[in-house]
């Protein structure tokens, strides 16, 4: 019944995340009627972003393609950035996230993926050799591990640790507690232990 | 922070139905983040729909263009179907859900809009040059209106049905009622008023 470019175009659809079988065919049919000029628009900016835009060779971050071939992200290429300082993340979403808040000047590393036993990732699985390389070419002194504060993030974050202190880095963690304009009466146990036991001194500055 | 090419592609996605700007970056990172070749070939794909698909000239199907640039859909131009039958429908995906129940063996006509006063739809913007042209050719006895059975729905099949009663047609619409496995109980006064005014005889066949 339906056309079998119609079909091929549901099924990609359906692949992209948190999009079913049903959403797709309603994109799919969005596109169709009426909507050719969009869906030739749309189709244009996924070819261009495909020939043009790869992970960063450094840090994972997300980088266009220079004319030699060479993908560097914005970050890096940033020679402004403070080089003694490295933020590990588990994705570029978390990166960007953490350049929107503007609080970090240094450069980043992303892993990728998160260190869980239960879907068989285990620290071979980690880009170790890379964090290695990205921490050497920076000449970093201080690794900020910004994993997600959740079982398998801390984890990865307490692996990571144990790792970089042997090469003789400062390590940190980012701190974990109630957030801001949140309600204690609201926040469930461990975060309000963390809040607690991660608590700081005032200074009058 | 974003390449450019990222952030256009967010902004073209944001405007798939029911996508939000959150969402659009989801899938643009998804696109971007070693799913580089997932946007080749679903870029591709789009191109392809764009560039091949448009609405049947004859009822606003989903058609594919021929080699002299006209498009027929593959219900328009199967010759088995009983051209005395015509079907109206609000959109393409109820042409599809009614195909694929399989119950209708006429030909179709998708309106595209219903009436909706709030909206400032009226009469002037339903096409009925483009109905009355479809019965026309394909000779169609009997019209069945399958707008859907909403308030814009009922007063656009109402609408229809005076303007082609007129015009010397049979005009049907479709059943009403409590759906298949539906319960009783859980229905609303209108659809079961609906059931117990369009009750039938029971036929021993």
């Amino acid at each position: 019944m339906l056309p079998d470019r119609l079909r091929s175009l549901t099924y990609l659809l359906s692949r992209l995340p948190g999009v079913g079988e049903k959403t797709a065919q309603r994109f799919a049919l969005h596109f169709a009627v009426d909507q050719t000029d969009f869906a030739a628009e749309l189709g244009a900016s996924l070819s261009q972003l495909a020939a043009h835009v790869r992970s960063c060779t450094q840090c994972g971050n997300i980088a266009e393609l220079n004319e030699s071939g060479h993908a560097l992200c914005t970050v890096c290429s940033d020679h402004r950035r403070d080089t003694t300082l490295l933020c590990v993340v588990a994705r570029v979403s978390d990166l960007l996230a953490i350049e929107r808040s503007g609080a970090m000047r240094g450069r980043y590393f992303v892993l990728g993926r998160l260190l869980s036993p239960l879907d068989g990732i285990g620290p071979d699985e980690l880009p170790l050799g890379k964090l290695h390389a990205q921490i050497r070419a920076s000449g970093a002194t201080e690794v900020i591990l910004a994993t997600p504060p959740s079982v398998d993030g801390e984890a990865t974050a307490l692996f990571l640790a144990r790792e970089l202190d042997e090469a003789g880095l400062r390590v940190t963690r980012i701190a974990s507690g109630v957030p801001h304009g949140g309600d204690l009466e609201f926040a469930d146990q461990i975060t309000l232990g963390r809040a607690i036991s991660g608590r700081r001194g005032l200074e009058s500055s």
